[in-house]
Order: structure tokens, then sequence, then C-alpha cells
């Protein structure tokens, strides 16, 4: 199978007992089952405000996610803890849980990112989750306490054996300086951030290609296919599990093609959530199952 | 019942036994004891000063407040530690208390605002308190620090089963960019980011649907009636109980209108301070029952 | 009204603003609700074991217990830990909740008791209880440990504002050798025991006037009536409340006659259990409501 | 279904969503996943000592029930720290892990047990565990330590979302005083003080009801059929689950009579070890199917 | 190779990086350097006090073994915190060092042994080692006490990757009257407990196949060969890798048959004290060059 050969597994990760335990139940207990991964995401609310909502009010109701990472067999339902709180218990051991544990609202200024913790590797011990979520921003000028706040989360994981998926993001003035967040460089230094830092699974945006690198490093300029671009980041990844991001709302087809470029160039699964969610319940199951047919493709 | 299809229930919160048990309390126990809140704030000493007593000398003394929280069948009085621990023991079990858990005066200039914590959870238990209160400042460039406070009163909370009501303000430089505080774009993002971060109640202000949106995100900028943006607001809150602030002394038809047009909306409650003890206590007695006339429409 | 010039009132306890909040809940917002207290133990399945329900098949499902304090009014459920975790989230606030802290099986020798700790101040709060009991083995050999066991659940007590109301048992070897644990010199010393050590409520059983009092201190070596005995034994407890156990099943007459004669000699209520609840649904109901006319002639 | 309408709903449970995430997947994600529960326990290596491997030397090997659990399709395989960091890893999500958190061996007198601790609910929630184990000696003379130790537990697991099965075992001399382990008497008491203290799931023994009761309470002093002693004794775990222990290898027959018996009388399923795994591999496998079949028919 | 079969490798245990690496200085590192352990132990000048020095007095100085460890290049040295303080510090990095962390004098009646700490993991750590020691008396009526202890020893260990060696000892009264400590079912049901409660190896002595069974378990009533005994044990051992001790002084020829029968049965090792260093420090090297011959026999 294509991408096959670059996609790292479970059994490299020397994981300890917890942690394969818990992704064991992300990659084959739920989900597709079949080692690849699809998460729904659902903590936009607070990182863009409800303007998100508006187009599709549906969605305002974080239970329309919850019955949709259900409904649609998702591998696991991405959150802050005020939605786990409120709304898990219903679900609990139905759909996995990944409980964010940072966020912020996008209102102030983004040239100096910071995102602060919102709950506790405890708290997703207590609600029974199956991984946690963190929000690098690499490249932002408060690195240093980026760094300082998710070693803890890392060594508090690695005590409770709780998979951490870091959401790996350029980020910030510098990175503004240097061609932007898209670029093939930014993303793929945040993938190697990410695993240098320790992260089990990574999330990453998919690069735009087209984006202007004249201000990054040497080695970076020149022509990238997309192709090569996500083959490179998954492989920044090194033996972390890499999943890409969908990104603003696209159409199907557009959703879909997006899907088939990650999983062929090795990635390890996908986590849409607007493209998925700012549908009706009807259109957003149907994506939901054109996503899985094209996941069991990609057996791991 | 008007509101009552997208009012959120006791029962669906998903609450431990002690903040169910407290929060039933405030809901059926004391006040309209019909599912509905009706709160006494007196905590505009700190943050407003003293001035706000100035036109109503009788208000200055907290004994009014409290005495008016007890005659006037409030479902509970919301205060700082201060006048909790000096003038709650008379009262202790007659009115339930809500104690503030940060506060700050209006001195300083306003443009990075972060409420301090004045007060612990256990300072709330061992006073027999049945609700936490807490200022948000939604927005601030100093969200970073807010939201890391938050999470240990949060996570204190859920271990002592007490309920926390945020008092979920937009506030800061970026607000005041985007159209300022009063616009549905910034109550509304309030209301959301209170619920993503585990308030159990959310207290917002009522917002001015003429304010300027022009400078807020795309989606929020046409027309909205008052009843629409009361409504979006509502449901921006998920899951936790919506309740409204009364704001500056209004005359009595007007504090009614306000209070029926947020209960016709879906909201839970009132949390009305100057506008009904800005007065004589006779007069506050007055509109307290007018109050309590009002909510007995709306049992939930 | 008779006894009410020994009886204490909550104002004269000196507690702090959340034990006086809870015991105003226990006294005055719950049950009779005039000052008196009519409380539901449902600890018995620990202490004697199962077989307390073999005659009154209902009774050995807690729901059974805890509907029944429900819908007949009472004061308070008091049970232990795990009923409480089980059964009371779905009647948190509606009924309060006394939370046993500790206790034991009957089944080995009862020469050295030591009743240990089952559950924490800290659950207790949790939970939104209004108390937690604690059962002194006033006179045990181990009485060391358990005074040292206790001061713990005091302090914490103390610091969480719950009231504490100890179950004052005279027992062990010793108190057999002076007459055994019903005589009016053990319970009286069970009664003092219980408020020298910092009881805010304590439970003792009725003593039996009947007992041999000639291996009792000399002063205690003479007729005594039942009035007399009841009434030294509230006086003992000081400006702690002072309420009385049911003790075994008896029937509905006599039941009420003790209810009655404690009360008439300053009892500020009554811990009826077995003599209650071993009773089909309908008829423990009738007995609570009689239980409650009586009640409704003591006001505090 | 027979058993059903007594049988216990994990939704009647009050579980926080850790507790409920993790017996859910035993109950309805592993095993028969009807919300029966067949689980495989090895600790009698420790208990009995490997005096129980020496007529089935395949047994002697812990990957043989490791790969019987998987094999086999239990809920659940039950273990000592010891042989779940060591062969756990493994199977890790692939067969749900309890892990035991005391235990002890059989060569000191047992007149006065105490199973002390061998692991913390800590190491259970680093090995990925959907619950722990605890061995509740109901009746010892050092039920004070028990009790104390247990509670720490308990609270522990609370914290953590962590289901906690109580082993729960009438031991010692007095309960031998009384008719010995396998009375009804003994068997109802122990299965009340584990709902009593806090259990989530209930192990017990299935009683014997030709032991002699003339020592018991009388309450018990009849003749029991099975079916009205397996009754009572679920009964008596309220809403804890109740499961039954298979006991000394028996034939096959036997064994499936036996749990027949026990989920026709509403248990929620049983804990087989020895009856299973002492058995060639070949023949343990054909009786696990044997158990599936079975349980397929009490769907909860 | 003989007894390869069913020996344990380093790669089967799921150690974590740490332990696994420490482990694999002890097993490839050093020593034999195969896969095999050749350990000197010189504890027994605190647990039978100095007349174990008196036939050969060079060996009373500790600078002796030290010596010995390291010029006939032994895997380890196993010694109490006194002599590794002291005499560590010159050998440091040249020999593997095992830190015993518990030890008790012979002087007390050893019906009820437990051996106390004399030293913490983290002193093991500080001083280099690569491994620590623990006696554990399996079967004493102190079981309890014991069992607690070690667990606090197996959690340390396993937080900073400490591989955990368990002289496993049947010890104490109860044993005794099954036949006493060397009997094939006493050391058997010790390498099992050790396996349960966690040991990475386990120190167990050559049981005497003339013991008399006949108050063993009626399993182990029978003939049973030496060759039959030690595989037994080995295999009770599961995954913890097991290693024989030397026991009394005895000559060279009886000293390498011990030494070949075990390895032969499936041993990962020796761990031969008396019988190598109560000899000439000549002697002494030459015993150990023919065991290092003998141990290359038996690589893994």
């Amino acid at each position: 199978m294509a991408g096959l050969d670059i996609r790292t597994h479970l059994d490299q990760l020397s994981l300890n007992a917890g942690k394969k335990a818990r992704l064991y139940r992300l990659l084959y207990g739920a989900g597709p089952a079949n080692g690849t991964l699809m998460i729904l995401p659902i903590d936009q609310g607070l990182e863009h405000g409800p303007r998100d909502f508006l187009g599709a009010p549906e969605s305002l109701d974080p239970g329309f996610q919850f019955r949709l990472a259900l409904d649609g067999h998702f591998s696991a339902i991405a959150c802050q803890i005020g939605l786990a709180e409120k709304f898990y218990p219903e679900y609990a051991g139905q759909v996995p849980l990944i409980l964010k544990l940072n966020g912020k609202t996008e209102i102030p200024a983004d040239n100096e990112p910071l995102s602060p913790l919102t709950a506790s590797v405890e708290d997703a011990v207590r609600l029974g989750a199956d991984a946690v979520g963190y929000t690098l921003y690499v490249g932002s000028p408060r690195q240093d306490e980026d760094f300082a706040q998710f070693r803890q989360i890392r060594a508090e994981a690695e005590r409770f054996g709780m998979p951490v998926i870091v959401w790996s993001y350029p980020r910030g003035a510098a990175i503004e300086a240097k061609g932007g967040k898209n670029t093939v460089y930014a993303i793929d230094y945040a993938a190697r951030t990410a695993q240098e830092l320790g992260a089990d699974v990574i999330k990453v945006n998919v690069p735009n290609v087209q984006a202007d690198l004249s201000q990054a490093p040497k080695a970076y300029q020149r022509e990238w296919t997309l192709d090569a671009a996500l083959s490179q980041i998954i492989r920044s990844g090194g033996r972390s599990l890499v999943i890409f991001a969908g990104g603003e709302k696209a159409s199907e087809e557009e959703t879909l093609a997006k899907a088939r470029q990650c999983m062929d160039s090795g990635a390890t699964g996908l986590i849409f959530g607007r493209t998925v969610w700012q549908r009706s319940y009807h259109d957003a199951m149907t994506l939901a199952e054109e996503i899985h047919k094209l996941l069991a493709n990609y057996p791991g």
C-alpha cells in the first residue's frame, strides 16, 4: 500500500504499557480500526470563537459533534475540559476521548502566542481519556515558557501512560518573517520539534507549497511538490505518528483529495474538524463514511 | 413556556453529587425555587469602589444587601470573602452564599485586565457556600495567566463538588479594537469560552445590539435583534446555565423588561445588583417581588 | 414547651459559618424544619449485616431507605460512602446527606472495638453532605486509637465547616464489667465524652433504667426514672445537640412513646432506623408522618 | 431474560466519566460485550503458590493465561503487578487488564488475615488497566487495618476514575466459629460490606447451602435453595455489579451448570480461573467458547 | 545449549529503557558478558556476622571482595550501603554495583522474620549502582509488612529505571512446619511470589531434594530429581531472570558441579559468595576463572 513503507507502526514506538494500550484502542479499537486515525476535533469554539458555527447553526451545540463522533465511527473526539465534563459522560467508553490540555482565544494579537493550560493529565485520566492534546507554538518568542509547560505535561503523561498528541503549529512574528506558518519549512520544523520534545502523535497542517520560501533557510529554497513536502514532514516526525488537519471547510471532493494525498504520503491519519462538521448532520455523516472508505485502503 | 426549549436543565449537566446538591439548592431550594436563579451580587464595592453607593446611602452598609437577599427571597447572595466572613454568619443557611474568588479595583487602566484571586474554593467550603464565582476577562492580553488561574479553581471546585459560576467578561484592548465589550460578538465569544473552560453557570452582560460590528469577524456583521443575540449567546453556553447581569441602575419597568427578554430567550436566571439595591429598602423589596412574579412564569 | 428550656439552640453553639449553614439546613431547611432533627440511618447493613433486612425484604434495597427519606420528609439520611456514591446522586440536594466516616462489621469479637475510617471529610464535602458521622466506642481498650482518629476528623471538619455527629457508644470489656452498655452511667459518660472531644451533635441510645448499676461508680447507684436519666444524659451533652437512637424494631406505639419521652426530656431529635424501615413502605411512611406530627410540638 | 430484572445496569451506578468509560469497555467493548463479564484471574500463583499449576504444567507459564484471555475473548485478565509488568505489554489494548492491588501467600495461618498492598491505583493507570482489584477479608480481626487500607484505594480510584472490584471474602476465626466462609450468611455479609465500602463490582464465591448455619444469626437459620441464596447475595450487592468465582477445577458440565445458575439468579458475570485454565490450551479454549455461548443468553 | 530453551532473555522482559540499559550492562557489559550473571555477594557480614570471615581472615577486609570482583571479572558485586559508600568509589565504573536495600542480623529468632530497609533506590542511583537487591521472606507471619515495604521499593525502582533483584527466601514458623526452607515446595513458592510482586531477577537457593515433603501441599508429595526441581523453580520465575545462591563453602568441584547443574536447568546465572571468597585470594581467583569457563558455555 502506498505510504505504508514510511508509516510508523505502534510496535516501533517503545511505549510503556499504558501508552500502548491507549494508542492501540485509538488505532485498532475504534474508528477505521486498521491502524489509521480519524479524529474529530471540536476545540474551535475556544480557538476561533462561535463564528465558526454561525454558518452551520446545528454545529453550535457540542452535542452535534459528540453524536457525529459516535455515529460516524470516529477514532476519537478531541475537545476542551468544559465540553468533556458536560458532554462526554453519556458517551463514555463508546467513543474515545482526547482531552486538549491547553487553549486560547484568537482575540489578542498572535505575534507572541502561548497556549495556557486549561486542564491536567490527571483530568484526562479521571475522564477516561485515551490521549491528551497539547498545542505547541513552534517559533513563538515565548517558546521558553511553552517548552517548560510542555515538559510538565510530557512527564505527567509518561507517569500515567497517557499518549501525547502535539498540535504543532509554527506561529509568531519570526515565523511570519520567514514566509509564514504555511511554508513547508515552518511545518517541517514544527514536526521535528514535536518529535524532539516527546510527542507520541503529531498534528500538523498541510503546507502550502506555493508559499514564498525566499526568506526561509537556503535548504528549503526550491520547488516542492505537495507529495515531497508531505513526505518530508512525515519523516521529520520520526517515530511519532503524524496526522494532518483538515483546515477550513472545503468541498467534499477537495476534502477527500486532501485526505488521500496525506495518506499516500505516509500519514497515520486525519484530524478533520470544520470541513466535516460545518455541514448538516446528514452531509457530515456522508462525508465521514467517505473518509472511512478511503482509510480502509491504508491498513497499518 | 417561552425559552424553555433551549434552557439547560440540571439533570443534563453530568455533575458530581456535590455540585448537583449545591446547584439544586440554588435552583429549587431557595429564591423562586422553580429552576430559575435570582442572584443578588454585592461585589461592586471592590470592582467600582464606593462610588456606587453614594447615590443610595443605605446601600453602603453590606448588611443592607444581606437583609435584602433574605427578605427578598433571593436564590443567593454573591460577595467577596471580606463581606462573607463578617456578614454571612448571621445569615448562614438562611440564604445561600456564592463566594467570589477573584476581583480587582477599577483604578488602573483596563487594557490588560486580570482579576487576581482573593479567596479559595476551600474558603467557600468552610463558609458553607453553595457556589464560587470567578471573573474571566475573555480576550485580555493576559488570558494565559487568567486561564491558568481559572484551571486551578476549576480543579479544586471539581474536587470539592462546588459549582463554578464564571463572570465571563470580554475585555481588553483587542476587544475594544473589535467593537468593544458590549457587542454580540464579544459576549458570544465570552459565553463559549466559559463553556469550553468548564463553567457550570455563566454570567454575561446583555449585549448592545446597536454596537458597531464592522471590526468584528465577518460572520457577525449583520443586523441582530436583541432576541436573536440573547438566544445565540445562551446557546453558546451549551450545557452551562446562562444568567444575565442587570448592569447599571434602570427604572423598574426597564429592569423588568430586560429580565423578561432574557428569560424569554432561554436564560436560566438573573443576577441583578445595582438596579435592585441602588434604591431604598422598600423600593428594592418591591422590585424583588416583581422579579419573583416574573420568574414564576419560567419553571424549569 | 416541655424540654425546651434545656434544649440547646443552634445560636448557642458558636459554630463557624459553614457548620452553622449546614446545621441550619438540617434543623430548619428539611425534615420538621422547626429546629428538631429526624434522621434516617441506613448503616446497619455494615454494622449488623444483611440479617436486619431478612424480615423486611423490601428494605434490602438501599433505594428503599433513600425514597423513604425523601417521601417521608426526613431531616437527613445517614449512610456509608458506598451507598452515598451509588444512591445519593439522584437525591442530591433533595434530602440532606450525613456521611458516616467509619464503620465495622459485627463479626469479630466486640471486647476491644474500634471503628476504622471508611471515608473522609473531603468525601463528604465532595458529595455535598451536610454533616459527617463518627462512631466513638467510649470505654474501649482501644480508645487511644479511637481518640486519635477522631481528632483528625474533628480538625478536618472544623477546617471545612462540616458539622460532626458522634455516634457515642459505650462499649468493650470494661463497660461490660461495669453494668454494660445500656446503663445510665455508661451512656451518660458517652455523652459527656462526645461533648468533651468536640461533637456538634451527639447520638446516644436510650438507657435501660433497670440495668444493674451495682458495678457502676457510687454516684450512679440509685434509682433512676427514665425522665431523669434522659435529662441527665442530655445535660451531659452540654452545647452539643443530643439525639436518640430508636434501636430494634418496636411497635408504632412504643416507638412514638419513646420519641415523646426523649423530646420531652429536651432532646433535639431522633435518629430512628430499624424501627422505621423494617416495615412495608406504606407502614414506614405512616410512622414517619406520626413522628412528624409529634416533632411539630417541639419547635426550637 | 431470567435474572435480568434484578441485574444492575451500568447507567444506574452514578459513576464518574472515567469509571464509566472503563467499565463500559469491560462490559460492552470486550468479552461477551453484551453487558456481562467473563474475567480470567491469574493471581493463584501468589495466593496458593505454584501447586495450582503442577497438575496442568502448561499453565505454569503466565503467557498461557494471557494468550487464553486474548484468544478466548475474555472481558479482562486479572493479575498482580509482576505479571502485568512482564506480560501485559504485548497484549496492551487487545485485552483489558484488571490489576490486583493486594495479595498474600497462603503460608502463614489464616485466622487473622490481611492482604497487603502490592501495587497502587497509579500503577494501574500507568499500565492502562481498566479496573483494579482488592481483596477484603470480611470479618477478619484485622478488619480495621483492611478497611483503612481499602479506603485509600477507593479514594485514589475515585480520583483517577478507575473502577474498583472487591474480592469480598469472609475469613478469619470469627467466621469459622459462625459456620465458616462458605455459608450464605458469611457471603451475604461480605457482599453487603463491599457495597457499603464502595465497590463498583463485587466478586464473591458461590455459597454452600449445605453448610451448617446453626451458629449463624437467627435470621439465616432456615433452609436455603442455591437460587434463593444467590439471589439474596446479589441483592446484597445493591448497585454494585456482582460476579461469582469458579473455585476449584470442576468438570465442564459442572462449571457450565454453576455459571448458568449464577446468571439466572441475576449475576453480572463470572470470574472463573482454575476451572478454566487447569486444562490443556485446547480444552480451556473449548470451555471458554461454551461460557461465551451461555453468557450470550444474558444481555444487559 | 542445554537450558537455553527455558532461559528468559532480556528482550522478553518489557523493561523500560533505564532498567534495560542497566541490566544489559550486567548481562553483556561485564562478567562473562554473554547474557549470564556471575555476582559476588558480600552481605554476609551483616546477615551472619563476622563468624563467616574467621576461617578465612583475608576476607574480613571488604577490600578483598571488591578486588576479587574486579580482578575475577564478576558481573557485579552486591553489598550493603556501608560497604558501598566506603569501598565502591575506587572501583566505581570498573565493576558494576548491586546495592542491597535491606538486611538484618541473625541474632533474634527467625520465626517471624522481616528485613528492614537500610538504603533507598535513590542511594543506588547516587552510587551509580546497576541494580538493587531486596530480601523477601516468603511465608513469614510478617509478610504484610514485607510486601508493603517491597511495594515502595518496586515503585521507586520503576520510576528510576533500576532493576530489582529479589533475594527470595522462604522463612518463618509456617515454612518450618511445612518441611522447612529448603524444600522444592518452599523455594518454588518463593520464586513465584517474587515473580508476582515484580522482581526483574530472582535469587533463590538450590533446593534439597531429600527434604521431607510430607507436610507440603499434596501436589509436591513425590520424588524430585534436582534437575526437575531446578527446572520447576526457574519456570516459576516466569519472565524474571533466575539466579542461584552458592550457599556454604564447598569444594571447588562441588561448587562447579552445582553451577553446572543450575545452568543446565536454565538459570541465568550464579550468585556465589562464601564458597568463592572463603579462600585465599589466589584460590578464589582460580575458582572464579573456572566459573567463567563454565558460564562461557551458556550464551544467551
